[in-house]
């Protein structure tokens, strides 16, 4: 089953924790068993997993991401928004988890997260979860 | 259903739009609802979803990468394209995206593109489609 | 079918060859057609598929992630390894293979790794088979 979720974001930068989403997504089409892909329709935002304890480490990731690739870089696309594109392809745009039980397996500190690179904007995520 | 398909890069390093290649397997299996793979067999090449407007946001992502891993780095591989390798390791090589109605969910802005980061070369990409 | 496997990394930071264990999954499932998927359920660890000849590449990947994200870097995080959750959202935690004739579709040079940042550590991944 196919779900669309909009988000808005209200930071130029940050990451969006999904997990709610995800298990909205998982109790609506009743699986138990299976897997779960989250897809991002955008150029200038990724998805991620990692920590949801101490709040620094997403502050650290963006954080170090723009000393490595800088907002205001030397770049040549004519909306300026180049280093949001590269952070992108690096996080990536899809993840796919697996589904056991009722819900998505995650380690103890994970949790999957919308990465905001060129906001505030609203976003829209899919999540296609599916029994096997 | 599976599908192999041959692509001849041109440059050392460049992204090759793969949209038509993700088109014709769909069509081909006929499978209008379900996941579709993207799999590159290649270590110093990688699968990227991005902008497909501005040319300049491709040109910018991999001038960016050059300047943070050099193509001629302190590298210990004997071969010297270890800057390829990295490269791969950071875009991945493998795609997962959503079938719907007959085609690929993917944002106004995104391609799928294939990512030669030490060519040119005949390379080669595997292509899953299954229905869900 | 869904498997658990626990490895034991022995340094800091390392990769370690998943494809005995990705074997093992398949031929324990009998699925001879299908996906395979890698799960790493750790925040500073992570999966990558590259290089299984020269080992200096592994060597130059892990070598040059820490020229461009410092293992001391100036990181907030009070664990004091915040590189470690930065590459571990490079190289992505999960990844999804082809399996063809009772194995995964692999290029030539490509195994698949898992990727220590923190170690050493016991650690776990998760391997889910399925039939197409």
């Amino acid at each position: 089953m196919l779900f669309e979720y909009v988000l808005k974001t209200s930071k130029m930068q940050e990451f969006v924790n999904l997990d709610h989403y995800l298990k909205d997504a998982i109790e609506k089409s009743n699986i138990k068993s299976g897997k779960l892909l989250v897809y991002c329709p955008h150029t200038t935002a990724g998805i991620t997993i990692n920590e949801n304890g101490d709040p620094d480490v997403k502050r650290d990731i963006i954080e170090t991401l723009n000393q490595v690739y800088p907002i205001h870089g030397n770049y040549k696309h004519f909306e300026g928004n180049s280093h949001a594109h590269i952070k992108s392809s690096l996080m990536g745009v899809e993840k796919q988890l697996i589904v056991h039980e009722g819900k998505c397996i995650l380690g103890t500190w994970q949790s999957v997260y919308f990465c905001e690179f060129d906001g505030p904007r609203t976003r829209k995520i899919y999540v296609l979860v599916e029994a096997i």
